[in-house]
């Protein structure tokens, strides 16, 4: 199933019969693999096999929930299981790669955290592992799987907007300070999935600017822009230590523009029929000149689907391995992520000197 | 008076007897022109005696509702007034540095509008053309004088906020787009205005990056980091082509935070008891990585005083012409303003390179 | 020019030629009547001639503001100046009946204050009075000429909301504690004259209960049913020792809902595709129960024209006066809310026991 | 443990040594069974033994969910098992007194879910016997036992809102309209039990309009007045066909006023220092009138305790049980609430009619 734009994923989906059961293997059980494990417990057609974590504590309790499933503190006890067939690692970024890398070099498909990886080159490696392995390797990018980001998507891509202006983007809370990530790579991840899939293009050049404020930590307060051709410009604000939360995006095209707010309970997005208009001018003399009009028009909340993003993410993602489909979030959406990530974080180094990016070359 | 920390100052204004009344011409009388009049007709000690403007409709405006007035399409007639001791300049930024030069070399006190001029240079001429006609130059930082921000900056100085980490800006709305100067120099002045009383210090760099997307037309999407010491930053975000309109300031300390509404009717600013502590590690193998604490408390909005801001502003510049104090908004506080615009566009016309900025000297 | 359902009414008006001036005369400068005067002072058509007040001071001030108006102490000054064609009635309640008695008598047209008079005998007179002189009689039930209410009015009058179930609204805030009136004939009044022209019905039965809080004013705090037929119910909330100010109504449908906030700057009214469906149940056994399905889809906000409404009404009541038409709020549509206020002071005296309202009949 | 006013109550609940397992069995699994079972599954001291419900398919999923408990269609297994102490009941409306009596008959102790019973008579059989076998028994007025209800009811009781005004309260939106009771039933009894708890005094009479749109189904749209001695006056508005879900309370005294918000995240509670003052007038003609002033100062969100309430009552009750302790929503709170809600359906029959009630007495 290729998640086409405007589609109505849910219902089909959940119609569908499910032919052959795909046995799931998880690593790592902290903040998100409960919620991995719970999804790919309940969608039809998958089974959860194991789950390993370090922690003695976390395989408890997943063995309370899901009494069945065999847990263990070593990894490579799920990934030598010949019955499993894919593979979700749920780990922190620094052990991605390698986990990634033993999953597929074992013969499995492999579903990963974002950010997938914590260097382009290992990103293109394991994309690479996967085309040779012939396995579906896919990205977590959650966000791209709501029922208000593929509304966005649609809205986008049926030109509703028009010509694009901007995508600006505000991620912002009092939240955990990472240790080994900087806030980029912790939360902008999140809205440069979203950004890559809303507009299937990749920026020519990248900007960071950002602060340190607690002592021995990373970069906890930082803002991000990345440049498109046509004028076209993203900007991405995030913050560990902002009083209030906030999770507001503005696109804007010349025809319409949205502004999603992942907070309002039921009207996450609004499309403004707003915008300005130009004209030629009456002025003989300043027959050069555009006249600027100003439109305020209607404003408009489409109702979204409500299935769970995650739902919908794993059984893509079953979906894929069984089809042989690429995947939305394939290995490639991830390494364009990386690609920015890493060049971000090369010019906050250089006190927000922009850094180019030359286009993505994948095999 | 002398605008100090803290202090509230509206009902002493109101209770003070004016001693001898200043006569008060205006130039421009546009946008913002009704808004000086009226505030200048009303204030105590102050009359009102010409304005100019180079449209003949307009004047039949302000004619109507003044009577008293004297009004002319020449401005050369108000500065040569000799009766006149203050002119006010609320014309087009081009022509800003201009008149304030007459009118000061006429002899006159000025309070011209943001930004003071088109270059640093032009700030600086102004700046000590002031001083050697021992002459009030004052620039209308309107913002400064309402009750919110002297809330804020009471609260940043005496420390609520402790050690402060960022400042934080969004002004974007549907707005007028404007021909001569870019949205930094219409909209972040007035942030950048607010920050350099609130913070009492200058950035060492600046980072602008921005598009322009209307044919003909400056820049109208722009992003702004300023860089001080002790990790400090400020951002900026202003867009002429929002289809909401958000004018919200957050500002972190390591003690309390502060979130700033200017658009929230009666409650526009928010203290918040949050942040993080740092303690010592237990765990003497780790006695050199701090523990991160998360700290939530109260939230407390202050009542503000209602004084409209420009009022404020008024009895201000005419306290400053009688006792020949500094105006908290002085020709080198709008200097100090002019000083980022001017790097910000530097840094905007290359792509987001970080620009220095040196220790401003005014002789 | 009648107001009809739908109609884009500012345009035409702005365009339309005034035939013969109409001259005004205003009874009342305290808290409304300025802005009375502006709109008579600034629409095409009227001559703003006279106006009395008691207090010299108010008289000073519309003297200075407009120079060419007669002002007097004494309103039957204004009454007895033959030059003037219509008085405007701005001044406390109970002094209504008499002023616009006399006016109608006077052989004036009169636009009255809301509520019109204190009673419904009174009110009664005044429409008879009005219909023997052949004189324009129109309540100033301003919101009904905004653009948001008569958005509602073309809403509710073309089926989009389907059969009506409820109109529910609240009006709070710590507000002005009146001494002459309770709170529903200070601030329920504005709601009642909306639905009255939203509903165009009148209700069968009121029942009111509520409190006074303050020793020797009215009741400050109170809640007011309205019963109609087909189980259409309304209800509101006045209170003036609010601590925010709330301004909403809801008006449900079995089609569609609206919400209706006043203090939203540019999204005053949102329709919702919300409600709930009865579908023949497929049970045999069950057949007479209907099965209830919920239904969830987008949400519209649509752009309101920006004129302000006592704009709109003031050039409503000049064109009334030259055409002969009925004024959308004229004296029988300003006797059905004071009908509902006085049976409602009746309710409340006796603890919420509700009252019957005979159908109005007007000779 | 008595849960006192403005007591931190969970640190001490966390703290404290459970002595003695206390057995718990549930009868009915459907919308809020699920909860009841996870909270009684997870305090300490209290071991979840059996599950009872009608319906197979739920049992099924309470089994999965937690392997070592019974579960039984019929529920006089649970009843007839001597291991269980305490038995909570979570059924429809209809079932709670019979299933309640047969409980306290069996020597258990009781937690039901609200209303108590269908009417006040059934209520005060269900006190009674609870006293006669000198059981717990205990109302599931869950809203009383969260951080914010605790908040209020200490700012009350403290008198920081100095003498109580009104209590208004909304609670509407679209949601599952019940076959069997109203909405005051349904929706105004969580307001009843919160507001019973918060002010701890009973009404004296009251008053309730409503109406009921869908054929078949009972009153889905009301609106209730309590009346209270000295002018107190208490309102709820409660509707299951809004367009908009709101959760808001009122709360006004003459000293400050509460704006309780449940649907705010983290924000539930603000305290506004607002109101009027009443003082002498130094008219000496009006020497008996009060002058009015307005105040207006600070607002105060306070921070609350995180626990859920549910986990907090559970933990509640079982330490009634060990101590003998009243609960704070004890039989007889919920017959205070169940006595408003049958005096308010006969004011209802008979199109608000206010009707008296006389104090409460419990031998």
């Amino acid at each position: 199933m290729t998640l086409t734009i405007g589609e109505r994923l849910d219902p089909e989906i959940e119609r569908r019969t499910p032919t052959g059961t795909i046995r799931v293997g998880v690593i790592g059980y902290g903040y998100w693999g409960p919620n991995l494990v719970r999804n790919f417990a309940e969608v039809p057609g998958s089974q959860m096999v194991a789950v390993s974590d370090l922690s003695a504590q976390r395989l408890a309790e997943v063995a309370a929930r899901y009494p069945s499933l065999t847990t263990t503190t070593d990894f490579r006890d799920v990934l030598a299981d010949p019955t499993i067939d894919a593979i979700i690692i749920a780990t922190p970024v620094r052990t991605h790669f390698d986990l990634a890398m033993q999953a597929l070099q074992a013969g499995k498909h492999v579903l990963v955290e974002k950010p997938m990886a914590e260097t382009t080159q290992q990103g293109q490696l394991l994309v690479e592992t996967a085309r040779q392995h012939q396995r579906v390797l896919m990205v977590d990018h959650t966000f791209v799987y709501t029922g208000a980001v593929r509304k966005i998507k649609e809205l986008v891509t049926g030109e509703r907007l028009g010509q694009l202006y901007y995508y600006d983007s505000v991620r912002v809370n009092l939240g955990l300070v990472q240790h080994d990530v900087n806030v980029l790579w912790d939360l902008a991840v999140h809205d440069l999935s979203i950004m890559d899939y809303v507009l299937a293009q990749e920026p020519y050049a990248v900007a960071a600017t950002g602060a340190a404020h607690i002592p021995g930590k990373p970069v906890n307060t930082a803002y991000l822009t990345c440049f498109f051709p046509d004028n076209l410009l993203a900007h991405f604000h995030v913050n560990w230590l902002a009083p209030v939360k906030i999770r507001r995006t503005l696109i804007g095209g010349d025809r319409q523009m949205i502004v999603y707010d992942d907070l309002e309970p039921s009207e996450k997005i609004k499309i403004y029929d707003k915008g300005i208009t130009l004209n030629g001018n009456a002025n003989p003399d300043k027959a050069h000149e555009l006249l600027i009009g100003y439109r305020a028009g209607d404003m408009w909340a489409p109702q979204l689907p409500m299935t769970e993003g995650l739902r919908v993410e794993a059984m893509h993602f079953l979906d894929c391995i069984r089809t042989g489909e690429r995947p939305v979030s394939d290995g490639v959406a991830g390494l364009r992520v990386l690609r920015i990530l890493e060049a971000a974080s090369v010019s906050l180094e250089h006190g927000g000197r922009p850094v180019e990016l030359s286009p993505l070359e994948v095999a």
